[in-house]
Formats: C-alpha cells, structure tokens, sequence
C-alpha cells in the first residue's frame, strides 16, 4: 500500500485523514485519486456538517511521495496528467465542496501538504508546524493551478517568498501573513479543532453552501493562469528537472547549470 | 420612527451619523434610503474634502433591524429588491462617493455595520469594537455583492471564518487581519478621527477624486459574483430561513435540519 | 548627470543601484531610461540568479524628481509619455525580468521608491525605513498602473491610507501589513540580502523563471485599470496640479480650492 485516505464520520462531523506511515503522509498517485474519491462523497451527503482534513502521526503532509516521480515525472504528457487530472483533481474536489473544511495542521505542511491546506476554509496550526514547498530545491515549478491556489492563500509576498527562495516558515510567521486562522499549543491542536467542529455543528447548512458557492465565486482562477497550463509541462524531460529529481533520490545536492 | 441618518457639516468636513435609538443603530429599510440620499448628495457637492461614517451612542451598527424582517424576506421578489435595490443602493453610494471616506468605529460593528465599514477608505476603530456577521444563526446567507465587498476587505481567511463560523473578531485581530488602520482606546476614537479628517482637508480635492476612481476599479466586482445574484434569493421561503428568522425573533436557538 | 543606474555582477549575482547623490536617489528622466535598459539587458543574459535592486548612500528612492516636473508636467502628451513611456517603460522591465529581484530598502522609500520596491518579489528593510507617496500634498494622483501595482503590492487599505491620506508609514507598520518579508536594523541590511542572495544562488533557475512567470499571469492588471489611463492625464493643465507643484519648488504650503 503506498499510502491511503482514511474517512471517520461521527454523526454529522467528518474527518479525511492522510494517511502514509513512514512518510509523514506524503501524497501518493493512490491517494489522489482516492482523495477525490471521498470528496465527491461527502459533497453527496446531506446529513453532514463539517469535515476535517488531517494527517496522521503527528503531521499533516510532507509533500509529494517523491519515490514515485522517477516513473511518470520526466514524461511531459504523463506529467501533464499527474498535475491536471490526479493533483488538481483531488485539490478541485476539496474546493467544490460546500460544507465547510477545517485544516487541522500538526507538524509538517510542505508541498502538497500546503496545497491541501491551501483548499480548506479555516486553518488551525500547531505552534511546532512548518510550512513551504521547497521544489525549486527540486528542479520544476509549481504547476500554474496549484500556484495559483497557494499565491491567493498565503498571499503575493509569501508566494514569492516560498516558491523563488524554497523558503521554510513557521506557525507564528504564517498567521501574521493571514495564512492561519489561530496557532495553538500542539497538544491542543485536536481539541481547538473539535469545538470548532461542533460550534459549526449548529449554524445553517443551507447558509453554508450559498457561502461556499460565494467564496468560491471570489476565488475563481483567471484566464490568465488558465493559458499557462497550455505550455506547463513542456519541461518534463529537461536537464534541470531530472537533476533535481536524481540529486534527491541519491540524497545529494543539487547542480543547477542554467 | 424607525432610525435616521443624520448629517452634520462643518466647513469641508462632514458627519454621516447612523442613529437608531435601543436598536445599537440597526440599519432598518427607512435607513437604507436616507442614506443612499445623503451620499449622493455629498457626492454633488464641490466644497467638501472628507466624510465620517459614525453611529451615534457608543456603536457604529449592530446589522439589520430585524423587526422588519419578516415582513418581506419570506418573498424572493421583495427579498432581491431589499439586497439589490435598498441595501446595496445604500452601499454603493458610499463605494462612489469620491470624497475620503472614514469608519468610525464604536462598539457593535456587525452584518449589515461590517459592510457598511467595509465601504469607507480609512477604518480606525476603538479598542472595545467587535466585528462579525453570524447570519449562518439566522438561516441566511450574505448577499453575493455584500459578501464580496466584505471578503475584499477582511480578506478571504476572515471572511469564512465569519460567514462560515458565525465567528465574532475583536479590534486587535481585526487590525492583525488589515482591515483596521489603527485601533485606539474607546475614549480616543472620536479626537483621532477628528485630527485624520483635520489632515486630509489640506490635501488636494481633485488628486483625492482621482485616487478614489482608481481605487475603485481595483476592486471592481467580478463577472462570477454578477452571475450569482441572479439565483441569490431563492431561497427566500425555505424552512431553514424561516426558523433561523423566527428563533431569533422568538429567542430561542434556531433548529436547522439538513 | 541627472542621477544614474549602476550595474555591479559578481558572478551569478547582479545588483542594480540607484545613484542621485544629494537627492536620495531621486529618479530623473534619464534613470528611468537606463533603469528599463539595465533590466531588459539582465533579462537576456542566462548566467544570473538573482537581482538585487538598491539605492546609494543609505537610501533607496525618495521619489520622482521634482526638479525635472515643471518642464513636462503640464502638457497633458508629454505628462502621458512621462508616465505611460519613461516610467512604466522602467518598472515593467522590472516586473518582465525572469530572475528573482530582491528590494534591499533602507532609509526613504517614497513614490518612486516606493513603486519600485513593489516591483521586486522579496522586499527586506532596516528598520529606519520608510514608505509613503505624499503626492496628495503635490496636487496630483499617482498614474492608474502605477497605483494599481502598489495597490496589490501594499494591500486596498495601505493604498487608501498612502494615497488618500498621504500617510507616511513606518518598516514594522509596511511589515505588519505584509509588504515587507523581514525588518532588521539597519546596519544588518546589506548582510541579510547577501545572504538570501547566496541563497537563491543555488536554486533551480528554469524553476525560477516559470515562478516568476506564474505569479505574473496572478498578478495582471485588470481591464478596469486599462480604462482609466485613455484619461488618466487630463489634469496637465489644471490649477491644483500648478499649484501643487509649483508651491513644492517654492517651499511653501499648497493652497487647494476645490
């Protein structure tokens, strides 16, 4: 198993939970699909109120699980449907949904993990949690969606800030830059969580969803990120990116030849 | 009487006051009109250089008057004309009114006060002032061009964290989040409003109106909030929107089923 | 010489520096024109990481300068090549370059200056800095584009302050409100932009070049803005751009009728 999406429910509270023991919970091709899976599940149900997006053991989401990458990333068209279809299809379906999604963030919320994050309407952090996505580290862009996604969620500045400098930031720095709803001791991060969960538990369904299609409507992607996709993959099979790729695969730093 | 707005000029500075005795100055239908009157005329006048928007005795405004509302929001046809017609022909004077505009803000800033806040150029709040608009409690969403209006101007974090979770924010987050230029002790809202409208009838009248106009294309509404006002109101004689109505009016906790 | 723009590169490393001795780096016409010529030459050369953009003498830019306004402020065609041409031709080439700029802002950073430190993507400040366009005081508006650029980059309610108020406004203010990455005394100014220079060095530049070409297609300006310029210079001739002006030169209070 390369990791999975676990749904509890508990009356009309839910909770996703990424699950991938080992590494802190990275995104398998798997658990995209299986993720979107259970998003377009939960947008069928009309007995919930709130779900809840969490990573299990002590983290959200480190990233992408980059011991796959090897076998579709240098492949322009496979690369192509890996961001389009399987990334953007699981984030997309998180973003269509029209309960409210709470971001329970313990740990590490790196790459994928931001993106997710990136896609819930309240974030609630522990003090000890880190957030980046380091992939310029990596040789390749952050595809123009998921870009597009991060910048309006964290902002111009720490967009800038994270994807041009594979800048880490702490709890702290993320909620004074609007990122993060409050940041609380990590042993109360559950806690903090649940009685949003049930103080949500009360108010209008109805409310809700007309709220979430308003906010989504605010959020729409404009047509200039919707043309970069045309051209996004075009460097699946350049120097740069299968450098980056090999150099953390064998654990070694990186060479950049421009 | 069911509240009034009153106006006070002094030399190029003028006083837009909210009054509603006992009601913390809820904005009733009568309001609405008054106020959208006294923009516009400001708005013809060439002798001024900057507006307050104020409540009178210690509160900016604590939302709508309820009272009314059950005369006219369980029919989708009077619905839309209160949102469209009477709430926003009120708001938007504001929002085309070229002149500085600045939010004194004094205790109850709520629903209909936030997006009345939420139009003004400058916003210096006392330190007791509290923000929110728990409409999700009352069985309603907020209109799509309010929520818009308001989302620019919280942010999108604090946006859902007050729509989606009926959330109440106080004066020092509030300025955290952007949305306050300065927070003051209550005592000295009034004389640091006073000194910023003193500073701002030396500036130059015509640089003003065309910073205004600039301004306000930047935050020019977008197409996809346009396109939802066209189903906004549907909802207007459904049971979650009568019980969250009528709870209040009965105070007693609202009952939402799903 | 009216100013000029200095070139130093040291290997991957290049920093662009604003020289105005006397004028804290005051940009003329003639900077305006070398600054856009330094930056598309940076734009072509493929052995560069990274760009610093700094002023000489412990200032950024203090602004425009004045000294050049009366020889073509008037005259609505050669104001709009002034703005349109000259410094827009500047600032766009900034904002075109694929590499990361860093804004290394100490002492003034006002009008121009400001501007300017909008343009680049990671914005780090002593703490003696500071941020304003007190142009209301100067009878005119900041040109639609340029406004629009600080408006994203300062955020709606800074902008309003900055323009409407002509606010001046200190770096832990601008850094609270998310246009500074990081404030530190002034004497450690130079050391951490170097350090986040050899920083960047290393990173992916393929990476870097679709970041910056992503957060570009985030950032373009809207139709609305687009609008405004076809008349955004027919205040030229006007009595309060004379006025404003010309009491600047002959350091005397304006006088503004309305």
């Amino acid at each position: 198993m390369s990791g999975q999406i676990q749904l509890e429910i508990d009356g009309p509270l839910a909770r996703v939970i990424l699950s991938h023991p080992g590494k802190f919970n990275a995104m398998s091709c798997a658990m995209w699909g299986a993720l979107k899976n259970v998003f377009d599940d939960l947008q069928q149900r009309r007995d919930l109120r709130c779900v809840t997006l969490q990573g299990k053991g002590g983290h959200f989401c480190a990233g992408g699980d980059i011991s796959e990458y090897a076998g579709f990333r240098f492949d322009a068209d496979k690369l192509r449907h890996f961001h389009e279809v399987q990334v953007w299809g699981g984030l997309n379906a998180i973003l269509q949904c029209d309960l409210p999604v709470i971001a329970q963030i313990e740990g590490n919320c790196m790459g994928a993990g931001l993106e997710l994050a990136s896609c819930c309407d309240i974030r609630i952090a522990g003090q000890s949690a880190q957030f980046g996505a380091p992939i310029a580290k990596l040789g390749f862009a952050m595809a123009p969606r998921e870009a597009a996604l991060v910048g309006r969620a964290v902002g111009d500045l720490t967009a800038r800030e994270i994807l041009l400098e594979a800048a880490v930031l702490n709890a702290a720095l993320m909620q004074q830059r609007g990122f993060l709803n409050v940041v609380v001791p990590d042993v109360e991060v559950a806690d903090t969580v649940l009685q949003r969960m049930r103080r949500l538990q009360g108010l209008a369904p109805q409310a809700a969803r007309s709220h979430k299609q308003t906010l989504r409507a605010l959020a729409a992607p404009s047509p200039a990120i919707e043309r970069l996709v045309e051209t996004a993959y075009d460097y699946a099979n350049s120097a740069e990116h299968r450098e980056g790729i090999e150099a953390f695969v064998a654990k070694r730093k990186p060479v950049f030849l421009s």
